[in-house]
């Protein structure tokens, strides 16, 4: 065998012994499993105008964008789906990407480049990570939620450009930035400020306007966000929101923008779709407000701590990475899919479970799942 | 106004003096333009097998993943088409990513770290050129398309591990890297040979199965694939295909693949459709050579010196990036689509028309495109 073949069997045991091996667990269309592992937030993935969308679309459009956005794969769904972003986050200008990782690259790199001083939550998404990697920008991590640790790392660099980058609902712990007092640093000092709003987009804020709304902030000519089309919007792909001249920008040099095909059509529709619904659904809010409850207490009453999330996704510590893949086991053998994260996916190093909420999910089913969560128990 | 945004428009301003503005044109679903400028080479993005299949699975499992692949996106969609993609091209295995992008960036960086010789060709594609930079790799850009000029690379650091990285039909002029004449250079010196045959497959080999199995390197234990379901198969996203091993490692490693929403399965449905009509269509592979002739012979009489393409994609160069920019808006304006690429998107850093080759359009309006071409010309 090839050197380096064997040199990735070795790597691949040694991961093996640590419990870091990861299985691909193919689903079935018709799996019947109760869903607190994936993003489907408000439970619009496979709801009936979402699909429809969604197949009007494909018929009409094909398959596949055929190109990039600037060459070919521009469609009138694209443009539809970010002229009602842009409304949704109360922002000037929104660009759809083919994926939110693409976004984030997207965003990163035209906010920063050598010259930049980046802040950079300690708990940020790989995506955001790499983005600040391939700025070439120094690039400083601040302790998690921290807004006078990064008002410290800025005024040790005072009139040099600066961008702090955060998410909003962190998307392992299910915790919130303090985003008001982040913006209040960053705008005092000249800085900009980018937020990863995925996890709090359609969940969180005024009509589910997302996290940045919900503090206040949209629309403010410092703060650029992202967010994705793949959790409470059912579908897939990225967006970046802002001012017009970052969207200007990033059509015009923005690598992962340019040199990627867009995202099929037909995903679009679905999501515009999801959008509409997700807009004036206070009602799929409030349930989800009230199972973040509901968790919280079924799962402290058995003795676990667990912090009240801000959204709709928490997480459980386990003692290890192998009792936290056993214990999702058990709970995958019973009926109930849970998201296991293990180091490298974990920002502390400890393994948990991470448990999302959906408005899909019945209330008898939820009930049932948390029994079993804590049935399984390591 | 924000002093980062007033510094924005600066640059905008600049960028439009020099012609390098980009506009984003969104097309309606009833388009009757002749597209010269799309990657759907094989005309499958619309074909009804391939709509009906995604329509299926839109409606079985919904429009999005909802979830990364580890934790809720895999679905039988995504396992049954990486199972036919890796026998397709003759791989161990294959893994779908939910862009090429994606794809090239997992890629580069699970086979270099910062240990590594990585030699690039000059011509490589942006997410190619991310890649190398993400990896941390010492990174060598190879004069384009030179194997001597390779050899060369790595005799001057005989011992140490090394990458050599190319694209395969190269995805604005169309010529064809020399893969044979690499991998006899790469294997004599234990490097690896990662090609991206986005713009072969489908197009080139036996069974259209690319570039890769066109020069008989299909399944060899030092080679990796990577390629998009976006073109030739009118679908969306990326994929990687080669030894277990190394899926294996991008499964248990991999950023850009665990940190990432999956592909929706009905896209991945479709996509299977296409590769299952792709791998049995030997007729379209012959219209698309007939048309590069045809092309050639029809510019090269109007006094253009163009190349003949190794697949479906060509190029003709332009006076400069506004002249480009007129050429193809009047070809637009007679009702055919051309690629136009200027800086930075070109290579060499000259503009030119980009002219794709689809078997969806019909032997009239082709005849008519190029005669469109010919006349708009500067």
């Amino acid at each position: 065998m090839a050197a380096w073949l064997t040199a990735l069997e070795r790597l691949a045991r040694s991961r093996a012994k640590a419990g870091l091996t990861r299985e691909l667990r193919p689903r079935p269309a018709d799996d019947d499993v109760v869903d607190l592992a994936g993003n489907d937030y408000l439970g619009l993935a496979r709801h009936p105008e979402v699909v429809a969308a969604a197949a009007t679309a494909l018929s009409a459009y094909g398959l596949g964008a055929t190109g990039s956005r600037l060459v070919r794969g521009s469609t009138e769904a694209h443009a539809e789906l970010e002229s009602d972003l842009a409304g949704w986050l109360g922002a000037e200008q929104a660009l759809v990407y083919s994926s939110g990782y693409l976004a984030n690259l997207g965003a990163v790199r035209a906010l920063a480049d050598k010259h930049t001083l980046v802040v950079s939550d300690a708990y940020n998404h790989a995506s955001l990570i790499d983005g600040c990697k391939m700025s070439g920008a120094e690039t400083v991590v601040a302790p998690h939620g921290d807004s006078a640790a990064v008002a410290a790392v800025l005024d040790a660099a005072p009139g040099r450009p600066a961008l702090v980058v955060t998410e909003s609902v962190f998307s392992v712990d299910g915790d919130l930035a303090p985003l008001a007092a982040l913006h209040e640093v960053t705008s005092a000092r000249g800085a900009l400020l980018l937020v990863d709003d995925a996890h709090a987009l359609g969940v969180l804020g005024p009509q589910g306007a997302g996290g940045v709304a919900a503090a206040g902030l949209s629309g403010a000519p410092d703060v650029v966000v992202t967010a994705t089309l793949s959790k409470s919007l059912g579908g897939a792909g990225g967006l970046i929101a802002g001012p017009r001249q970052i969207v200007r920008h990033l059509v015009d040099t923005g690598r992962t923008f340019i040199y990627d095909t867009a995202l099929p059509p037909a995903v679009a529709a679905g999501a515009h779709a999801a959008l509409r619904i997700a807009r004036e659904a206070g009602d799929r809010r409030a349930l989800l407000a009230a199972r973040a409850e509901q968790t919280v207490r079924r799962l402290g009453a058995a003795g676990f701590a667990v912090r009240r999330p801000a959204g709709a996704v928490l997480s459980v510590t386990a003692p290890g990475p192998e009792a936290a893949l056993a214990w999702a086991a058990d709970c995958r053998d019973r009926g109930i899919a849970v998201g296991c994260f293990r180091p490298p996916s974990t920002p502390d190093g400890s393994s948990r479970l991470r448990l999302t909420l959906s408005a899909g999910v019945s209330d008898v089913d939820f009930a049932r799942a948390l029994d079993v969560i804590v049935e399984c128990a390591p």
